[in-house]
């Protein structure tokens, strides 16, 4: 194996030590990355706390520029490829970053291992997003591998409770969002989608499994078409994990886009739960959130307070 | 006043008795008729229980065949005209069915009494249904009218218990609809809308301002579109009052329609809340469930076998 050339390591390591379970191997971490910016800021903030990566660019995904990194290309259908690849250089510890959309089958360079996997992985598709999930932690673990949640990795591109921009929310936003977290809190144990858009304490829309943009288009549309009659301006996005939702794959990330499609839906502002949401950029983040005069803070959930 | 001029009645009468919280008025009852042919069958049923029916048909929705009734054409808007006939026929009791689209403000026909009402009535459209629908009642009786239900003046147009077509619910379909009924009953106080689609104890769409239909679509493109992998004849729409709803407004009504629009969905059937839907027109429903392969039934909820 290939033991890890990282040098000596301060006060960010012993920050990793505390949220590692087991104390942070000195191994490279591997990191499965998609589109956007977030591998990029998860490869750096690991670098930051004197560990080695080595990235796995998933190809039409991956930003070319992580080149920059040790790397290798592969296409979303090779797992075998990728797995004696991460075995060979010693990484015991892998994160999942950055977006994938579906991909047409012939793009995905189907291996005989992922052949062999397939029909377990169809499988997966069908009830609730956790099963999902617990499913991919369970073929991830097989292989030999340790599945990180990014948040563990870079637990500083957690989303902070409070308010990150200029812009705070009203006192009717404040009742919306409290509406929505204990709205939440009842979905909750339904498996049901993560999000909620509630305007002048009226419940107008709840993701399921539609996710959270087609959520902000169906109330754009509502607006627009005159079936609500609420002002640009109005009303929140709210979010938080489910409970018992396994925060190593999918917690929601938070970023200049998320403020694009709030603003074009009409919305006054973004509610994520704290700790409940990836911010990559926080700069980034802000400035979209100053410039489209919306507010965006983390929310303690009514469940945490409990 | 105008005393009805009902012949001797029977059984129907004594079961309207029971039904309506004070004895039957033997004055006759005033139907605001929108489209379709729900108002046709309440005028009927309402004929049937010996009892004068005086239509108001709202122009550019009210089926001209009504006219076969005796009626008035009123514009949307005009609700001071509609109150002056209606008193003038010594009218108290008055029932609204039929379908309403938002219309054009053009072709409202705004007459003074509606532009005295109308800052009342722009405000109900903000806040949740049941808002909206208090201060529709609200304003019906400060004209002086008692506001029924459908199923008050037809109670034999609700929806039954149980299974109404030739097709039944598997086993796997009665667990998606317990689970929706319990999701449906945790939503209830949030004044969200009344419908969710499960299938296979995946939620897979909630109902909240879009409405039913548009509910019904979003899970059909989500099939067609790879993000959910259902086949297809497999799920429930499942619809329940909300707690504490004024059903004298509200109740859904089951068509010919809904089997159309659940069959290109793909779901398997149809569940609503027995006595929670008004159907119109039992043998066209359970002809188009029948040759659609689709379920419809009426289901208890859990909130009332507790």
């Amino acid at each position: 194996m290939n033991p890890s050339s990282a040098p000596e390591m301060g006060t960010a390591q012993e920050q990793a030590s505390r949220i590692l379970p087991e104390p942070a191997s000195r191994a490279p971490l591997g990191i499965v990355a998609g589109g956007g910016g977030f591998p990029a800021a998860v490869a750096e903030a690991a670098r930051a706390q004197g560990r080695e990566v080595v990235l796995f660019l998933i190809r039409g995904f991956a930003d070319p520029a992580l080149e920059r990194y040790e790397h290798y290309w592969f296409r979303l259908g090779s797992l075998g490829g990728v797995s004696a690849k991460a075995r060979a250089r010693g990484i015991r510890d892998v994160v999942m970053v950055g977006t994938v959309t579906r991909p047409r089958v012939r793009d995905l360079g189907l291996d005989w291992t992922m052949m062999r996997l397939l029909p377990r992985i169809a499988r997966l598709f069908r009830g609730g997003d956790n099963h999902l999930l617990s499913g991919v932690l369970g073929l991830v673990s097989e292989q030999g591998f340790r599945l990180l949640g990014a948040h563990e990795v870079a637990p500083e591109l957690l989303l902070p409770a409070g308010v990150l921009g200029a812009h705070a929310p009203s006192e009717q936003d404040r009742a919306d969002i409290a509406r929505a977290l204990i709205l939440l809190q009842v979905l909750s144990p339904f498996d049901v989608g993560q999000g909620v858009i509630v305007v002048d304490d009226f419940v107008a829309a709840v993701e399921a499994a539609e996710g959270t943009d087609s959520m902000l288009r169906r109330y754009g549309e509502m607006r627009r078409n005159g079936r609500l009659r609420f002002a640009a301006g109005k009303g929140v996005l709210v979010k938080a994990p489910k409970k018992g939702q396994d925060r190593r794959i999918d917690l929601p990330s938070l970023g200049p886009d998320s403020i694009k499609r709030a603003k074009e839906a009409g919305l006054a502002g973004i509610a994520f739960e704290a700790g409940g949401a990836m911010v990559p950029d926080v700069a980034g983040l802000v400035e979209a959130a100053d410039a489209a005069g919306l507010f965006v803070m983390g929310v303690s959930s009514c469940e945490d307070e409990a």
